[in-house]
């Protein structure tokens, strides 16, 4: 399961040098997407059009070097880190976007996915748009491109393209003089603002800002347009907000993809973790003696349910922090080696224990048949594995990776299928309900992953 | 002194892998850009808007491998070679520019410099058109795109897009079943057509169908399009010529760019600097023992002057093949390294020897100095030097790179003045009006760096 | 604080590639050496004196290519991972050492640090050797070469080299048909002896067995030399042991440096921890809300500390698993900024609560002081710091890079004093007298690095 | 046909830094091993034992960039430039061999074979010695560290090693506070003196004595050793010099190897070329139109052929030399592609017109055939090959790399056989009793490679 995106921006009112800053926040947003990283930046006091970027595939400390960050000087810029699924080749579509045009110079990062992107371009072609890419991204460009043409700024030429735009986008937009942070109107992604000194900064998650050393100020609304100003002014056009109601923030954010340490739209991550764990304890106990999660991603709702429960939280697994994202795999008849490469059983934590075992989901369900194993063979008395999100069931348009139906385990297989399958002894998802539960009810949410219920028509699909 | 471009296409209606044959011509054209090179492939009878492509900063042999050719295959292909002046970030400005539009996809590569593409660029920013580049090509692939939506085919969108275009270009560009070149009507750059058993080749000069193993049929013409189809007709579109006496071939593809082996628009590189070499012996003669080339650009020259004086042909400076474009340069205080690294003098073939020693050109003159220098301190007794083009005084337009005036030896300097600085004993360059007898007065040049006089009116200037 | 190696050997006695099991074996051992790593293989059935190897500076999975692994082909090889401190050009110092000597070939690879090892090069050069490397290794491979002249066996060369050797070494040797373990008589470093169907495995630790699926059979003996023969014999020579009171196994493998899932000479490297956390809880209890570790090293003593107090376990910090070993550092000003890219605070955790920190060790404090500040600006209320062995106060002779002792934050400063700069509310390390409960009592362990007394004498040094 | 080294050596009596001189000198000798590239220095006012290095694969201006250049400081050095046939994993064996023996620290450069060196590998390993690469300069550090126990000084040691050596060996050497040169008896490979201001430097040729802008003081004789001291003496010890009469210098160098702006033992490189290509026409005259070589190392050869008979000097071929030394071959189908990769044929030279063709030699006859052809192809109307040295039949001892016999064109075959299969209308070689004319009689030289007949036995050869 893979996040698409993480965006970061930042205008420094004092014309300080903002390229570390993106630098830093970039690293802090690396969970967000591990493919391609870029940053582009602007000297709101030079020459009007002249962006310098660089971005390239690979992990922020990967693509930025000394040398490459020292052509980077500005004091407005955006960062882009990106996860897709296309191969070497996709250089192009590493962000940000930067682009000239009628009034000078856009940088663009998005985090999201676009439901009509295939119509728009096919309309923009047909008044003569080429397409170099084949991100979102450029599209959305067009469109503000478009619309800068009737109207007065950039701000409004964004609130009119968003007008056009389906689907989910959180993005952060440079212009000559100004940064931009906009979210569509059911907040599907997160966006935050941040200040420091007199810098602001949007980013896709508090951790970002933690990291600048800023403070929170507020999250982008979804359906807000926030626009920072040289002259220190914070606009903000609510023109495309809709019903609280109607929003629908992704609940997947809270289980897997955003960081622990990051609240976002006024929800603590760590809570919502703590809460399914708590959850999964009060729908599906079990008698254990110990609990623990799959690294790292399965800890905190492991510790929700240790609390809840009373069950001893514990470690079971030591994860192989060395292990990088890619090595080869010399042996052929070593292939299932994939997992205990970088895992191994703490054989004297688990011998003879009933153990539960708590991951945030299960896709395929191939890694955890080989952990249960693990822990079985490490002589581990029972399994009883609790999974802090329900089983996925149907695609998401807005912005993660989930493979097709038929690859996931839950599609068309009973709960005791799947057990089997997995060689737990139990086995729990949580419940629906509990979704809404873990963001306290206080935003509407998309969890149309698990339920085929989005908040936003997708054409042609029905549940 | 730069070319800037080397194009090359192939269509094998045979449906042969052309990758290959790509690789290969643009090796061949490799003297033609040095700083990036790509490819681009598509099957003509797969999915209509595949488009493979691979781009990237350096030499074809470095650009290229294993890994990245193996997923380029196709039975039509555009390549490109390029030279610029920016650095390490214009890998985006790296060719060919693939592009998604109304119709599918075009890739195209482009050999020379408009003249209008700053008004292109502003004229199309006026209708909402982004650019991600700084290359003409996206300017032409808008052109194009714009056009096609009012035409029924890729080339006759060719010819319209091409009214609007001002300065030089060869041009290449793959449609989904199209191959198409095409040439600004003054022909300031070469293209020439070629056929390998059913496979159709466009390059920049024959001895890309060398090297392909392809004959040749003819030069595409000023201001022609020609355009191979799928079902193997050659389609020519004269709509754009223009009389051939307005015509404007550069005379410095046949005193420098282009290589000796091949033979543009019918007059042979090889025969022009023989000529060259020739028409400096009998318009500025001088007894010496012995005539040299600064390798390997002045070494055709230096014959032709040898053969029509009689003075016999000598090698005198040896030239280190295994230096690299680039290198370190490690002690300060050795600057003036840079020549001496990649030449040696033959000390006992010039000691006491009177030496004609012929270049191409002369550009700033500190190159000519190093090597008078070395030559005199190798023992020669007297050094005449003889340069087979007239003096660079003017800028180029049409895709050459020439330094700003000031910094050209001969700009505001008596030739008694360059003799002293360069360190010769007699200096002599070709005089202007032998510039169309190199092409035997067979086509219509452009002498316009030379003498100011431009076939094309370029807005603001004035000789 | 940083361990030297980690070593690996396998011969498989059906002639099987062992090249891809050793690769899995250095991964599972790269958390004892960072620097470089290396793998000789050779063929036992092929030439005699034929050893493919392949070593470069980086982690395993940067160091080795489908490329270079397809030339590493043999039924026994030795594999080594290292940590050193020198600079990129001590690629020569990379393991295994692979030389040619009388009998042909050996391959060596070692752990740990000889301490005279100055004296027998200074020896050894007056018979006239030369030395290529400063590694231990080639001291060892000398000895081993000089005393084959003198005896029938390769074994025998190593029983009577080990003679000679002072200081701390697990070795694994291959020759071109044995393959030997073997550890200096005080067992500083660990070594084990596995088996998988018919092939037989020296590794550092268990964990690599594990991840080879290999079966553990016993611990290599202080002083003992184990040959796998190409018959299928496993020899032992104990003629090197020394009495087991007089040991000095290496108490910071249990505290730090082992992975917690590896049993060493029979003590669980989990069960050290969970006591460790559990005496610092007995010796220096406080009231808190909860206890944490710093990832990822101190979370099993953390565990002890809860189950022994009672007190909660939490999650205090995020680590950013992104983030890898370099990355620049692009402003001067946030220097600090070292930390917090790797850990991040998790305010919902600890806002308003008494924690109990643990940590492995404090070596300079500059970690502690920016974990314990950050935990503190997140909203702790009190942090209480525990830490899971005594201060370091002497250097180690034998293979731990513990730093000068004017850099070691406990030299000199009373337990206030360093609490006062640490920033934490209280401040305890582990009593010196529960280091060898630690182990049960069950080893004589070394534990120089904290009080000072060497199981071994080290020439001029005076406690 | 390979060379097999380059050597060069610097020591600066008035303390300046060397390393750059040494970056220069390389680049000179280039031609003369171009799989790897090292340098050593150091500080003779420094630390006794501190050499700083670095070597890998690669040309000089691969391996060495600005940053580790800027470690390589030092008034002392030697560097070394290697062709091997072995691959990527001989790295190990990249010179300078750098030690560490009884009296601090010695690098080593060799160019040449020894004869010797596996007796001499066995007996050493008697006494106990081990070996970490395959290369000769291991056994000669090793018998000098040996010898330098029993003597007074380095540079008796070397003298004592020396007699021990067979084969072919120049060597520059650095101890700590000397620079030495040596040349085996027969003077096989070259080595000269040369002096820049209070600096002393060897060198293979004296094209490196050039480019450091050094004077040419004079050549090392056969079996001298010259030591530059700290004093600044220049100290020679002849004992190991024999009769002139029995030298063997390798006249191959002459005819190919080295540069032709070096001046070998006396005789001018040049020199020897013009007269090669003077002999062929004496001995082999041909009614023709034009002469011309074999890019770049027939050039000369071929002057010299157009000086003695009148016939005017062309140039036929254009070599590509952006072509790297390594490419892709991307299609199977066009394996003949390599010639013309890198060469081009001048059609409009060579149309209608007979043509004498002069190549350095013939090996394999691959290459010829193919260029005979492209010439063919090309219009020419006869090509007579000319070849200026004597067809290769014998193996060379002493540091060329000729195939193996049966690989060799020449071997078992008539005169007319090869001109059949090479395709020229007539061929004839450099007759054997020229070779000692080349150096005009002056030098004893080496011509075992063409004749069998080699100055020092060979142990286990008889023609």
């Amino acid at each position: 399961m893979h996040e698409e995106c993480g965006v970061f921006g930042v205008y420094d009112l004092d014309g300080g040098d903002v390229s570390g800053t993106i630098y830093y926040g970039l690293m802090s947003l690396q969970h967000r997407g591990q493919e391609s990283a870029g940053i582009a930046v602007s000297d709101t006091n030079g020459e009007k059009c002249k962006v310098r970027f660089f971005k390239d595939m690979g992990l922020v400390n990967e693509v930025f070097t000394q040398e490459n960050m020292s052509n980077l000087r500005g004091d407005i810029g955006v960062g882009h880190v990106r996860y897709s699924t296309a191969g070497a080749s996709s250089r192009e579509n590493a962000g940000p976007l930067t682009i000239n045009y009628v009034k000078g110079t856009l940088a663009l990062s998005h985090n999201g996915n676009l439901t009509n992107a295939d119509e728009l371009r096919e309309h923009l072609s047909l008044t003569g748009a080429i397409f170099q890419t084949t991100i979102d991204s450029e599209v959305i460009a067009y469109l503000i491109a478009r619309e800068r043409l009737k109207t007065g700024s950039v701000e409004e030429a964004v609130s009119l393209a968003m007008k056009e735009l389906k689907g989910a986008y959180s993005l952060v937009i440079m212009s000559p003089r100004k940064l931009i942070g906009a979210r569509d109107p059911y907040g599907f992604r997160p966006l935050v603002l941040g200040k420091k000194k007199n810098a602001y900064i949007f980013a896709s998650e508090t951790c970002a800002l933690d990291m600048a050393g800023a403070e929170y100020i507020r999250d982008v609304e979804p359906g807000e347009i926030v626009t920072v100003t040289q002259d220190g002014q914070i606009l903000s056009d609510r023109s495309g907000c809709i019903e609280k109601k109607k929003q629908g923030h992704c609940i997947f954010e809270y289980i897997y993809f955003a960081r622990p340490d990051s609240t976002l739209d006024g929800i603590s991550v760590y809570d919502a973790r703590m809460k399914a764990g708590a959850f999964l304890y009060e729908d599906s106990p079990v008698e254990a003696d110990i609990v623990a999660g799959v690294p790292e991603s399965g800890n905190i709702a492991a510790l929700g349910f240790s609390k809840r429960s009373g069950i001893p939280y514990s470690q079971v697994l030591f994860k192989n922090s060395y292990v990088g994202r890619t090595f080869i795999k010399p042996a052929q008849t070593e292939r299932e080696m994939g997992v205990t490469v970088k895992l191994g059983a703490l054989k004297h934590a688990v011998e003879g224990k009933r153990v539960v075992l708590i991951d945030d989901s299960i896709v395929r369900g191939t890694t955890s048949f080989k952990i249960v194993k693990m822990l079985k063979d490490a002589g581990a008395r029972e399994v009883h594995m609790r999974v802090s999100s329900p089983p996925f069931l149907w695609p998401c348009f807005f912005g993660t990776d989930v493979p097709g139906r038929k690859e996931l385990i839950a599609f068309n297989r009973s709960l005791e299928e799947i057990r089997n399958i997995v060689g737990a002894d139990t086995l729990a998802y949580l419940k629906e309900n509990r979704l809404s539960e873990l963001v306290d009810g206080r935003l509407s949410i998309c969890e149309g992953c698990f339920t085929g219920k989005y908040p936003e028509e997708v054409k042609g699909f029905e549940c």
